[in-house]
């Protein structure tokens, strides 16, 4: 997480939500008392599921199965490290999933291999020299090209917003453009890092440094994917730290000149590589067409171990297969795990599948997915605007009071599964509580300190819940 | 902020609370209206400073000068960013702050020559090369010797104290240890890092790691200063970040063989520097050999800016006398700023100081530093035992009301004026909401944006009153 994509829907969102207040809002069951259908047959099922359900709880939460998936993704990250779509390393972490996820007895695992481009962080440096020498603590931004084997000398020009950059335009040609926006939000602020660069670059700018996406720094710079538009020089595109971004900005605002050196080796492959979406699945024995999907993305930026964004995700979505095999539970409709490869850089696994699996998609009762954080968990989002779903849902999510986790909230946004929503398939995330996501998110922090046994457990027994319940319904959830 | 001093200091004071729970605690004015001196000739003489006092927080929070200090502690360490001690760097801002310190109007404004070590942090870096290749983020210690322009090569053994160490002492021989304790609190586990180097190369180890002291981390290594034992081998002593630390631990823990390679240049020079205790004073004018001292350090670490270490707590204690200097008003006792020199190397310029000025000290009311934060205010600590002096800083907390710093903590503790204590004055300490300090605390990220304009501009206010109030009192504060 988090992609051009993602970020693109969220603005979307936001302006919805100025005209529709109930865009994300939280469900308390208003109306499901007067839903003849859902008061009939589904709210009976549900009961049913009751004693399974408190059976996944306490399974995931017992003395000898506590800490699993923490210690199961310790294990993955520990060995792999970041998994940059594009390099072989990540390769080998799907080797060892699918030998792993067969392992656990999942059916029919394999991969679908995915075309992904190579991008190449060489050595990078950035030192501000001018009015004195400090080294700044940068990230090159995914997709961005290098300095062709020079070092890029120029005073910067600072901007806070793109109205600034076409105000200043006539000071640009020749210098490094330094957007230091107020950071509101990831989803609001995203677009100076996907499109900072080329938008200097029309100026005439030589480089582009964009403000980390982050409330909160220890000088700790983020990287992400930027995009080039067609017919612009493709100047680099470096993420700098929330304190060098105001240090710059303190010394515009006293008219005093700094000058910049940039050396950056980064670049993107001719050739393309092959990846691969990590599919699994627990079979139906009902309706085994029909497909409750859980997902996480496997890849990671090249910072950090890829613990948060994505591997925490990826692990819960395929263990909760594993813990409904292990109890012996035999659910009616297939239960699909997806490690979503190539996020990081556009997505690019997931709308892979969506186009070889377009024809079945209608099959797909909802698209389940984690990647905003594995924290203390509060319940899932869901996009599905169906009364009688959402109460379904709702009325499942009470059955996670043992972990204290029955929030419903109505919501669109995800990362990889908006590609399903587009689609039409309904899609849910996980909700946590995440407010320290963005600290870590695409850092060299993003590790297994993120993560704490507890909350992965109980993430792990809502997961597993909430999947198992909605492939067990004999009335599948309404669209 | 903070040294060796400090640690010991802290180490005590958590030993003497369990046999003393008033060893630190708040003061609420108990027992202050049956104490006849402070009733009849203290507490009138408070009252009528009530107008001079809020004369002084209006000053600091009107409009024409709120951001005062903010601004001006910003052009500096933007100016000169960190300063470690030995370097002419240091010696630089503190002519610059002797020229402003003359600009401001203070009397007797000078530099008092101290000795210091000049240690240097040359190239170093660190990687674990198996069992997998990973750059680690590290800072060397203070006073740490480098590896001889060698490439330090070995495997590590991992323990979480000294009794561990002790336990795994036929493993250690030529291995690298590493220090991964949980952390309670700084004063607590301050000791691996001061401690550490020495005690593993008394087993054998080529060299120590210890796990940066912090409660939290976006892999952020914090430096400090170590110390060798006479008669040990000076091995390489290296800070690293809390998430490398646990990865070690979860490697050690699945007896998976980790080797680590350290390359480091840091050394100590054999020549020693000369820097300056920066003096500035108000003079008395009813009592002027009597001295209400309020301090901070200007060294820093040779990491970020050294803006909340101790920058901001130098910064509002020279700017207390320049307020009550712009504001006309006329103390009867001499107000006096020091900003020290070399804290962080062992805290030399204070006691440096003391020696030169020992027999003055009997004159000395009290010594204030702020060295642990400029967040928002809460009050000041104080050490002294009298009562009635208790009762006479608590009242003048009183007058805090309107920036809302009225609590009194009784406390020993503080850092450079430390060695003020140990001879005979009370010491205070600036007291603030400062729960993240460590989060910052020696690494890159001590900056600026560590800093808010009007928690500044509160301290500032706190600071200046509280020292005013203390240099007005004919009764001066008993000890």
């Amino acid at each position: 997480m988090r992609s051009l994509f993602f970020c693109i829907i969220l603005v979307v969102a936001v302006a919805a939500t100025d005209s529709n207040p109930d865009a994300t809002s939280i469900f308390n069951g208003e109306g499901c008392e007067n839903d003849q259908l859902f008061q009939t047959r589904i709210r009976p099922q549900i009961q049913q599921l009751a004693s399974n359900v408190q059976r996944i709880i306490d399974h995931v939460m017992s003395a000898n199965e506590s800490g699993r998936t923490y210690r199961q993704l310790a294990e993955f990250v520990d060995r792999f490290g970041s998994r940059l779509t594009g390099t072989k390393n990540l390769e080998d972490s799907i080797d060892y999933m699918i030998d792993l996820l067969k392992q656990e007895g999942h059916d029919n695992v394999h991969g679908e291999p995915v075309q992904v481009p190579k991008w190449t962080r060489g050595n990078e440096w950035a030192r501000m020299i001018k009015p004195r020498d400090k080294k700044l603590n940068i990230l090159g931004l995914g997709y961005s090209e290098g300095t062709n084997g020079q070092t890029i000398e120029a005073p910067i020009v600072v901007v806070r917003n793109f109205t600034e950059l076409e105000q200043k335009a006539g000071l640009i040609p020749g210098k490094i453009v330094v957007y230091n926006f107020k950071y509101e939000s990831y989803g609001k602020q995203a677009i100076y890092r996907h499109s900072g660069a080329s938008r200097a670059a029309k100026f005439g700018a030589v480089a582009a440094m964009i403000r980390s996406l982050t409330p909160f720094s220890i000088d700790s710079p983020h990287t992400g994917m930027q995009s080039y538009d067609v017919n612009v020089t493709k100047i680099p595109a470096i993420s700098i730290t929330t304190e060098d971004a105001d240090l710059f900005q303190r010394f515009s605002d006293r008219n005093e000149e700094v000058i910049v050196q940039i050396y950056s080796e980064n670049h993107n492959e001719k050739d393309k590589g092959i990846s691969r979406n990590t599919v699994s699945d627990v079979r139906g024995e009902k309706y085994p067409n029909e497909i409750v999907l859980v997902s996480g993305h496997i890849d990671s930026w090249d910072v950090g171990q890829g613990a948060s964004d994505d591997g925490a995700g990826a692990f819960i979505s395929w263990r909760a297969l594993s813990v409904i095999k292990k109890l012996g539970l035999r659910p009616k409709r297939t239960l699909r795990s997806v490690l979503w490869t190539g996020e990081e850089f556009g997505l690019i696994g997931v709308y892979d599948y969506i186009k070889k699996h377009r024809n079945e998609l209608k099959d797909y009762v909802i698209a389940m997915e984690s990647d905003i954080g594995t924290f203390t968990p509060r319940g899932i989002t869901y996009s599905g605007k169906n009364s009688t779903s959402q109460c379904t849902l709702w009325e499942i999510l009470q059955l996670m009071h043992p972990i204290n986790a029955t929030t419903l909230t109505i919501s669109t946004e995800g990362s990889d599964v908006q590609a399903f929503y587009e689609n039409g398939v309904p899609i849910s995330s996980l909700d946590t509580a995440n407010d320290k996501y963005f600290y870590f998110h695409h850092t060299q922090g993003d590790t297994m300190t993120v993560e704490h046994p507890d909350d992965l457990d109980k993430c792990q027994a809502l997961w597993t819940s909430v999947s198992y319940a909605l492939a067990m319904l004999d009335d599948r959830l309404s669209r």
